[in-house]
């Protein structure tokens, strides 16, 4: 993203911007990877949060090092493991295929540890399927809560979860997400609440996020059956 | 097509699950990553590129390995270097803050690959400042295209290039996105054009892509100057 030429420049010059180690001041955000995480789920999100004063975003993995999304093709690096991090002010746990999904909630010790940032974070937040990964935890017992559309009954039949079709649901400092690109619209609002409305309003500039899709079938309870249909079998065909 | 060493991993661990290598019969997408892009440019268009049918997306940069963001937090890791890759169906280069802009636009080396590449992609796009760095490879003479808002005056008085403030503009083959975020419009209208309008809009559901954010301030055409500050002094601090 550009930063006009004139003020990145000036901000080095005078080397006001980073005289201070960042992430000194600002909130400590995590991102929890796990193998089959689809890639925009956390990217999404850490482009926004990253953009808030003085924060820290970093990427979490059971182990250090690249993680796979759910296509196989792309992997993205956790620079530190779930060892290393005891404490956090904000959790992301992304959403995943199938397949990344099921094992998230399979992974004692993954849900561990997401209980035990969750118990000082001020913000624990998930995208798409993500909440069906808080919901294993225990953390969502008689929450309001979102998902990843076609998820939604397998959330609310399984656990004591109230689904809300919404883009996000706040229930206390536990934050839902909708599927995928959700996430940005998410962030946006956690943004909010970590800074400011006008801060996260500048951030919405900064990543120019003035939406306008070619089309207009994001939204599962305006489709109808066959495109669902065909969106999780592009979903299916595209995941290992 | 390429074979995604990633996708080959998977393969060979699950077995006959992937005896037939993805990406056998689809598009060959390819992104090009380099020090200091935004984090968003890349993937976000990497989400929904990836779910066209048999499509292979690889991550490629000077150097096979992990390649840092601008915010410094976050990288992605990239399969295959330059050297290893001499035709794409899709060439995708994102956008950075000014440093990996500056960076890209003098790396020689970068620009006669993209040049080389370009030659036989069916489709050559950018994502934000991206657009600079085909301009400085020179494939945007005498075009119109679009880029980041804050770096639109540049673009268009240091090439010879007709800025239009829009999501996206297509060029012949070159397509042009705005900022960072911009790249998800853009790529549901590529996935139109490689495959047609009823996968755009499946993969639309998929990703759940119905954007509400929670302000309506990423439009750069209705920002005051005093929010369009804020937003470079934002991006300005969080990049490295």
């Amino acid at each position: 993203m550009a930063t006009a030429a004139l003020a990145a420049t000036a901000a080095a010059e005078t080397g006001a911007a980073h005289a201070v180690p960042r992430g000194g001041a600002g909130p400590d955000i995590g991102i929890l990877l796990y193998d089959g995480y689809s890639l925009l789920d956390p990217t999404g999100p850490a482009e926004v949060l990253s953009r808030l004063p003085d924060a820290t975003v970093t990427m979490i993995a059971e182990k250090r090092g690249a993680v796979r999304t759910d296509t196989g093709d792309v992997a993205v690096v956790a620079q530190r493991s779930i060892a290393e991090v005891d404490r956090l002010d904000v959790l992301l746990v992304p959403g995943a295929g199938n397949r990344g999904t099921v094992g998230a909630m399979n992974n004692e010790a993954l849900l561990r540890w997401i209980r035990k940032i969750h118990r000082h974070t001020e913000w624990t937040t998930s995208v798409c399927t993500g909440s069906i990964v808080l919901a294993a935890a225990g953390l969502l017992d008689g929450r309001q809560a979102t998902t990843y559309w076609a998820s939604a009954e397998y959330l609310q039949s399984t656990f004591d979860v109230t689904y809300l079709p919404q883009r996000y649901v706040r229930s206390g400092k536990i934050i839902t997400a909708a599927g995928v690109s959700a996430g940005v619209d998410m962030a946006l609002y956690l943004a909010s609440l970590i800074a400011d409305d006008d801060t996260a309003k500048a951030i919405q500039l900064a990543v120019e996020y003035d939406p306008q899709p070619p089309f207009d079938s994001g939204n599962a309870a305006d489709a109808d059956p066959q495109l669902k249909e065909r969106a999780l079998q592009l979903l299916a065909a595209s995941q290992v």
